[in-house]
């Protein structure tokens, strides 16, 4: 019995963890040399009319200097849910409207060394809300037990809420 | 004696400052809303055709899976010195060569939480170089005894050969 459990559980985590890998080798996030390349953006295309910090340093400092909600995006280029919620974070108006006027805004490819933004591990796509105090805001989370800073294309309103919570929350405790 | 060679000192540690500040305040780094925003490059000029890690965390992974060394700049868009040596960077064609076959690239318009990257403090624009052990390689310095590791647009050759050392030592200590 506890065998069959363990192996059910084993299932799970293997699958789990294909749904959040990438699917190629680290080294396809480098273009290859001597083909004309497009300039790679700030954005990587979550909204391309949005002022995206470059660094963690930096975001952290607009969030305290303009005292806005930071958001960090963790993703990778070649995982197809990051893909996919990329796709809807960008069409969805309201969200770009609110993280435009809002928040400070930070995509990342690679972990940082911060292990506050990874408060139940490293994997995307991972949203996390950051207050101007510099606080994690561990509350504010998706909908899967598992993986709590996830969030699917079809969860974009549920993300929406999660940010209007982030700017709410941060005005009720000044 | 010693009180007139102070006041020379404190009137170059004045002039220098004046050289490498900033001549807005930080708040300018961000384009006012509203109006149709150019997508910001992670190049931001030194290179379009260059391919940049965002973070420094990034580059150091980089640097050592590809055992190339890395070439940090510091600089800020609003500075007339890093401006032009943007241009010569940009323009001159062995350095942009070099850098493409053997460095792993990072401009930051911030400072990193890393104070090993700021061996005689922080200023624009500075140039430092890491081993791929992930040592930084504060032997590597410019012509200028008070700003070890900042270069005009006239060093641009003495900033390539300088490249060439950080690519050699690697080889040889290897």
């Amino acid at each position: 019995m506890i065998k069959g459990l363990l192996s059910v559980l084993v299932v799970l985590v293997a699958v789990t963890s294909v749904l959040g890998k990438p699917e190629k080798t680290p080294t396809t996030n480098k273009p290859e040399k001597k083909e004309k390349r497009i300039p790679q953006t700030l954005s990587r295309g979550w909204g391309d009319q949005l002022i995206w910090a470059q660094t963690y340093e930096e975001a952290l400092f607009w969030s305290r200097s303009k005292n806005k909600p930071l958001l960090v995006i963790f993703h990778l280029d070649d995982c197809p849910h990051s893909q996919a919620l990329k796709k809807a974070f960008a069409e969805d108006k309201e969200i770009q409207q609110l993280a435009d006027e809002d928040f400070i805004l930070l995509n990342l490819v690679y972990e940082t060394t911060d292990k506050h933004l990874s408060p139940d591990g490293q994997y995307v796509p991972r949203i996390i809300f950051v207050d101007p105090s510099m606080t994690v805001r561990a509350d504010i989370t998706g909908r899967y037990a598992n993986r709590m800073y996830a969030y699917e294309p079809s969860d974009i309103k549920l993300l929406l809420s999660n940010m209007q919570r982030a700017k709410k929350f941060l005005k009720t405790e000044l």
